[in-house]
């Protein structure tokens, strides 16, 4: 019989907190009647956002074509809608039963590509776009086809969001972290960037590719095009390819910040020899479609036999499922002024938007009204990354530790934490250590995904949980002193 | 910029044949206008079989539930399916569109392990069962997680089905091919086993698991009990997990044949030992519901805390898309004797196989009619594997080639025949070297999917193509030696 010492070295090494233990307990404490505010994961229709009426409709004919034929519902689903399944069908007559060719269908690549041709404003082609069961599986088979030898190194942010770093761990490369920039909203920050890969390559580590994310994913920062184009230059000059996960483009709430891509600032900028991998999905955005595993990744500044490379890799495991591949058609090519559909699809889309900017404004306010927590308010994405402080502990003598100690008993001291404020208040957030963290400082991320009630109840008890742990450390600490 | 150089050598030695350059070649011709029949993938819904109404009620409901609520579905869907959609959202209120618990929905899970329990008669727990995208994520995942080092071997069967020997490579390991006899309704044979696992080890290979596709694939092959038994005993002799692929468990025409699967056997038999990774899969059966991406795999004799290793993995994507989970769902809870959609079901069920059943025996007998082409009926899965002979090539001296030099021409000249039948009779089928033969021999996979009017078409194709591309030979051959 197998034992987890018969197991891939790398897959025990790798971590995922974000579904860690911690989200496990909470499980249990739910199945035993607690309530739990799960704010671990952005899964917004696990926390009641409700799915666009236009993306459902269309694919529930498109599961069962013969309603097609039913009188009634001709009558009562939307003109545009019924007409855009029928032509989905022409297009692609086996539906949703049949595997589609390895980069996806056809068409639904060309609507990707028109759809960044839209928003950017630049030259796009289908062919350079891959179909995929959401951005994650996307993002791995990158690292996988660019990963060559085990000292191929992949820059990340740290903070970063755990599918990069234990994808690398699992298939087997190393992890160059970037500190991002606190202080200055959580950009990217030039010298960092240069310190981090010079270190690596000194260490013997050959980078290979930078993965950045943007809208930020834990910390809800948008990029600026300045900081954009300092990364291509970065990128051009350490000849790394670019993984830009840009999964939030939608979600963006502060009116002084603007999504740009990577694409459209590297057309502008006349890059050319910087290859790009970008990422997208239904999971995020407003349609907060998780569930159905769609997405795409598109590539710029890569030779056609890199390209067949690709898509070979994405035909071993056939294709991407096809309610995925159709939604991530619908979210492209959403109705247009004039349709049936529209009002409903922008009063929808509209709600979902503004209850997230009210959400993440009301709780980055009021967490920066505790004492000893503060953060930027999101400006985007579905996440807060809280930086928090604690007395020391007088249990612990950290002037005695090794850096490696350290950083291991700071991340045991955020999990501690969290798993405190998940037992007493119920509340369900990742600590930062499984995210990374500048050493010396304490973090969480949470999401602002659960209905505004919920927020402020969030804010209320996380603000008790956490002025009772001080109290009780530094009780404590001055027992351990007087 | 990257290049081919700059990617994975394992991604560029891996061979996907199934989806290789004569599929290509298919589509460009089709688009041409030229009439394709594709029997290169197991693909029943592109090929006209048409989804069970069942299902696809359901998924339609599930997509939008609000139909819920208008009377006229309430009055045309089966009761039985409007009150299992009501449940299912009972159980599971987010529905489609959120992320799940990276195993699956639990009672979906629960559910497989009662059709397990249902199907074999032995304890089953569903807590070993975890739902994936299709089967082929299933086993790669599996290949992943017993990969230790780059020496560690997996046995798979010649021919087999390509998704093992690519992953295998895709992931550096190393495949130990065991030819399976063709001789012998393609069973597996102890004394080729145990010489191929024995050559491996001399190499300074480490096995780690045997791949076993039962019923088969490409050969269409169901594996008797003994020869089951026999294959635990090699197993556990050589300490090797088993990966059994069963997704064509359903798909049996012979009625002398019958599906056992090895959980069931190793229960029997009281095998405690050894590691079972099982996978099942909605795409095949009488389903076939390729595009939804729909699977699971139950472990056995695996510890509990391998089995978290093996979950923790799959959180790294987050979990299966859940379309495919609840049309897992869907395919291991039939309707039963009463409810209102059973009769239904059972009659488009029954005609699928039945169609099967008449197509495989149609092109089994009519292959074996032509001079020159022979192949085992087969009893079950999609596939023929059919052995064809050449005259030899006057161009080539066969005498004076090494063993790679003759792999490599014998691989090419099968290539030659099966694009010569694509670009001269419009028939789509994959090389056999694309699944692996015995040396010396020459085969083509087929399935056996197209509608009954479409294999009598192919038959006849197939056999005037064949004469004529072997009286070439001949004629030439004659030429060259007159």
């Amino acid at each position: 019989m197998i034992t987890k010492e018969s197991l891939s070295r790398n897959l025990l090494a790798a971590q995922y907190a974000v579904r860690g233990p911690i989200v496990h307990r909470a499980q249990q404490l739910e199945e035993q009647g607690r309530k739990i505010i799960y704010c671990n994961i952005g899964n917004p229709q696990a926390l009641k956002q409700k799915p666009l009426s236009y993306l459902r409709q269309a694919l529930s004919l498109l599961e069962y074509p013969p309603l097609l034929e039913r009188q009634e519902i001709l009558h009562s689903y939307p003109r545009d809608i019924i007409e855009k399944v029928k032509s989905i069908l022409e297009r692609h007559p086996h539906g949703t039963g049949a595997y589609t060719q390895s980069a996806g269908i056809p068409f639904i690549r060309q609507a990707v590509a028109d759809f960044i041709h839209k928003r950017d404003g630049i030259p796009t082609d289908r062919d350079h776009v891959i179909l995929t069961d959401g951005a994650s599986k996307g993002v791995q088979a990158s690292i996988l086809a660019l990963l060559k030898k085990p000292n191929d190194g992949f820059m990340i942010p740290i903070p970063q969001y755990p599918l990069y770093s234990a994808t690398i761990t699992l298939y087997g490369g190393k992890q160059i972290g970037y500190f991002i920039d606190e202080e200055n909203g959580w950009q990217l920050n030039e010298t960092i960037l240069t310190a981090s890969v010079e270190k690596a390559k000194r260490e013997g580590i050959d980078p290979v590719a930078i993965a950045i994310i943007n809208p930020g994913n834990p910390t809800g920062a948008v990029l600026s095009y300045e900081n954009i184009t300092m990364i291509v230059g970065f990128a051009r000059r350490f000849n790394l390819s670019i993984m830009a996960d840009e999964v939030y483009q939608e979600n963006v709430y502060d009116p002084k910040a603007k999504f740009h891509s990577f694409a459209k600032v590297m057309h502008e900028i006349g890059e050319t020899g910087v290859s790009l991998f970008s990422f997208h999905s239904v999971s995020k955005g407003f349609l907060g479609e998780c569930g159905h595993r769609g997405g795409y990744v598109e590539f710029r500044n890569i030779p056609d036999d890199v390209l067949s490379e690709l898509v070979k890799l994405q035909s071993i495991s056939l294709c991407a499922n096809v309610d995925g591949q159709i939604a991530t058609y619908l979210m492209v090519t959403p109705p247009k002024v004039g349709d049936e559909s529209y009002e409903t699809y922008v009063k929808e889309r509209d709600g979902i938007l503004a209850a997230l900017k009210a959400k993440a404004e009301l709780l980055g306010e009021e967490i920066n009204k505790i004492d000893g927590m503060s953060l930027a308010v999101p400006q985007g994405a579905m996440y807060a990354f809280v930086k928090f402080e604690l007395p020391p502990d007088p249990r612990v003598d950290m002037s005695t530790m090794s850096n490696v100690e350290r950083l291991d008993y700071e991340s045991k001291r955020d999990e501690h934490y969290c798993l405190g404020l998940l037992e007493k208040a119920g509340l369900c957030v990742v600590p930062g250590s499984g995210f990374g963290q500048l050493p010396g400082t304490l973090h969480f991320r949470t999401t602002f995904l659960p209905p505004l009630e919920e927020i402020k109840e969030f804010v209320k008890k996380l603000k008790e949980f956490h002025l009772r742990y001080v109290q009780k450390l530094e009780e404590s600490y001055q027992l351990s002193h007087s």
